[in-house]
């Protein structure tokens, strides 16, 4: 372990991680992104990336609060108050910041350990509150893979981290082009699932016992028809009320729990 | 109808506007509060809520894309595009908004029309996001009403009305203390089942076919000693994932529509 000090918010790096921050161009050149608190650092560790660096604001934050760095080769720098408070989004500080490397999600990557597998898939989710709900609930039901298709922003956004509180990390995430997606899907003959108001049957009706794809499209236009022409099975959550749609977290929440609860929890 | 033209974003009604948006006090004082948007607009009409005042701005908007204002007494205030611009929060912009008389949400004004209502409870929920999907679900779900306990803003909050897509007006609301919602459960013998880590058994193993309130509490300190106490039963969704909460919305969504599974969505 070395550890340096870095007092000015002009320093070279301390600009090259608020770049980091705020621009999704800066984290895919450099392969790296920041990740804040210590549970979410926590759960990047137990998602096995790599940490390059630690950044600590000490009158905060000393390393004997996170147990899981102990014994990692790992670049330690201590920051002013001013430094921490221009990295830092958050009110509740906990004064401390990682830097990570980022890890390549094509689909190509995603290995199951179970003969059903169980996938949640959102096409062009919008917003990093919806992706981090979605992210969280995947985790709870224990999902194989996260699935995002046509992203509309990489995965490392401050924003999603934060909603997903870590979830970012404890989960198997693929992201790729909606075609390569599908041709995955057909190829691993996992049934598509897609929520549609088109030709559609009340998704409680359906066997999700066997392996499975759950998607998702946007609330403003719902799926596009690439997928809708691949789907096993459109399926629908009845609606009784004056609006036609829910939360997009929300709706793929109660499908993914359906499935698990015909699953048995298992 | 009368109509009339304010051009200056100094206008004293239009700064007492500002402050409607801003300021949960000067809603409560003056017992009104603005809509912004068409759809918006359309289900506080629905709700049978009375509208004041319609403020609208003759380049992207005519009183003639309502239908539901026809036949209304309405006081009606065209506004220049810098008063428009001052008052609209969104970015697709309609060019229309209302000022709308806050309603009495009383526990207890409350109506039922079925024999064993299924009600959403909601203690001190935070964020205007969740709860607007929250109002979303039960929308959706036709719940027969949702009740926000200690509730740490008004229902008229701009973000509410907002991220509710318009749901707060559809929904039948109250809001009140935790105990005075308990003792009007209680005296409805409604059923209590509490989302609980504590004490709890599988949300899907129980009976939601009876009289039922499913009640939810905050993600950082999840229900009140009061609510636990008062429990019919605590139910927990299995979770299996690195993280022990989900987003309160989206449990939400689950619990209440399990319940509407084992109703056959009657």
């Amino acid at each position: 372990m070395s550890t340096k000090l870095i007092t000015s918010t002009q320093n070279t790096f301390i600009r090259q991680l608020t770049q980091l921050i705020d621009k999704s161009r800066d984290r895919r050149k450099s392969g790296s992104f920041l990740i804040e608190g210590k549970r979410e650092i926590s759960l990047a560790l137990k998602g096995d990336y790599e940490l390059e660096t630690i950044l600590i604001y000490p009158e905060l934050f000393s390393l004997e609060q996170l147990n899981d760095l102990k014994n990692k080769q790992l670049n330690i720098i201590e920051i002013s108050k001013e430094v921490y408070q221009k990295l830092a989004y958050r009110n509740t500080t906990e004064g401390v910041l990682a830097v990570a490397k980022s890890r390549n999600h094509s689909i190509t990557n995603l290995k199951f350990n179970t003969k059903n597998p169980l996938i949640l898939v959102a096409e062009a989710p919008e917003k990093p509150g919806n992706i981090g709900a979605i992210l969280r609930t995947a985790d709870a039901a224990n999902a194989d893979a996260v699935i995002i298709a046509n992203p509309k922003t990489d995965l490392y956004n401050p924003n999603i981290i934060r909603s997903s509180v870590g979830c970012v990390f404890t989960n198997q995430i693929a992201t790729g082009s909606t075609s390569e997606i599908i041709a995955f899907l057909k190829e691993n003959t996992i049934n598509i699932y897609c929520a549609a108001l088109q030709a559609s049957v009340e998704y409680h009706t359906q066997d999700f016992t066997k392996s499975a794809a759950i998607v998702v499209g946007t609330e403003a236009t719902g799926l596009s028809n690439e997928w809708l022409e691949s789907s096993t099975q459109n399926i629908i959550i009845p609606m009784q009320g004056e609006i036609d749609s829910m939360n997009v977290s929300v709706a793929a929440g109660i499908l993914i729990f359906e499935a698990k609860r015909q699953r048995n929890f298992l």
